[in-house]
């Protein structure tokens, strides 16, 4: 183990520029909060470069520390508990983090024998929708979300966070090209299924037996219309009191459970 | 109309004091922020104690301001544009806010003749899930919200924020004593439905004809368990994915329009 002290300190720098995307996307690993995700990720199978622990994390948890005894001991960091403070002043450091890395894969190199259900997020750009969202279709018992180009990150921490652990549990696409995606998808026999404040039907009246991709657009401006276009079915959830809609994630809620898979 | 120049001005010194929840229980004001939400309290008959613009606001919004006629020059406030930045650094201030009185009622006040589907929120803490359930009940044309004591205050800007407005379109109920309000409305005759994670039905199989209160919990530890000892139901949304539980507005959003009423 290896104790750091200083705001120096090389490694130090390197979580806390794992705020930033480009960081994020440049180093291949992103920042995991709290011991239930880093146990999570290990169970999955997932790499773990490395974790931070707070000196009073370290102290009052020896027992989990033996749990993780999957890490190498070189790649755990104790860090002074001001230090750690002083790093990461606007969320609530759980006493521990752990950098986990991405798995970033193309959609063609898929296994779509085993994506059955697919959730496609259009450019949604709040991370706590996304990560929402993300949540809710490993609730549902989805097999892949797939995130286009424009969408908040997936692996930013508010996302992150949002999850609750299901980045962990999902096959995430990220950035994807949404009009190639959906070209691809329906040539393999999938049926598009759009949400729509102006869909012509209402989602109670419809079902879905095939393999199918629920897409969900914008907070502002909804779906793409090129991906409108392509759709199957363009479905709404009526709006019967004053409200003038939804929040996406309880919309994406509503139709993930209404569509969910029969098990 | 006033022009506002100084920090120390006593109006401006009211309308940050209603971030904070006891001057608005004070004051019996709270704060609603954007052109949309001053209109909407305006055409719902809305009591508007004054409003707030900043210059520049004003200054390209003048047709807007036309349309507010309805409020007496002397309660309309100019702020300086840096005055109004500065008091409210923490959120996105949309130029225009105004102070809107609080509708306070008791539950035996109530119109139970017109309340047939009551949505209640026992202790949910966070804000943004309050706002957002609230606005979900709206959305799906329930008839009232009550919230218990220990729940987040819903006049709070983070709460009112996340309603989109429709903290002005449906009837709230705030501070009330769970356990006395379940027995009054089961009195009535309404049929109470529990969501909770122990819960012995899927939603699914569950349906309502009669009056009935949607019970929704507290995000860690869920409803109290007097109010699930009197409920009627006790009905869960099942997991099938490895997530441990949903987001509770968004569990809220399948049960609201699971359970919706028919039109």
């Amino acid at each position: 183990m290896l104790y750091i002290s200083s705001k120096d300190n090389q490694k130090l720098k390197m979580l806390i520029k794992l705020k930033q995307k480009k960081h994020r996307d440049q180093f291949g690993n992103f920042v995991l909060e709290g011991f239930k995700s880093v146990e999570l990720a290990m169970e999955n199978g997932r790499t773990i470069d490395s974790i931070f622990m707070s000196t009073t994390y370290y102290r009052d948890n020896l027992k989990k520390y033996k749990e993780l005894a999957g890490v190498a001991s070189e790649r755990i960091y104790i860090v002074e508990d001001r230090l750690l403070k002083a790093s990461f002043d606007t969320v609530s450091p759980q006493g521990i983090m752990a950098l986990c890395s991405i798995e970033d894969f193309t959609f063609d190199k898929i296994d779509y024998e085993k994506a059955y259900r697919v959730v496609m997020l259009d450019r949604v750009q709040d991370p706590g929708n996304l990560g929402t969202i993300i949540r809710t279709a490993d609730a549902a018992g989805y097999d892949m979300v797939v995130c286009t180009r424009g969408c908040a990150d997936v692996y930013s921490p508010k996302a992150v966070r949002a999850t609750m652990g299901s980045v962990l549990n999902i096959d995430i696409l990220r950035e994807v090209n949404g009009e190639e995606f959906i070209a691809y998808v329906k040539n393999l026999g999938y049926k598009i299924i759009s949400s729509s404040l102006e869909g012509s039907l209402n989602y109670k009246d419809v079902s879905v037996t095939d393999k199918s991709v629920l897409v969900f657009g914008n907070e502002g401006s909804g779906i793409d219309k090129t991906i409108l276009n392509e759709s199957d079915h363009l479905v709404k959830i009526p709006i019967y009191g004053k409200a003038e809609s939804l929040n996406v994630s309880v919309a994406a809620g509503i139709l993930l459970y209404h569509f969910s898979p029969d098990y």
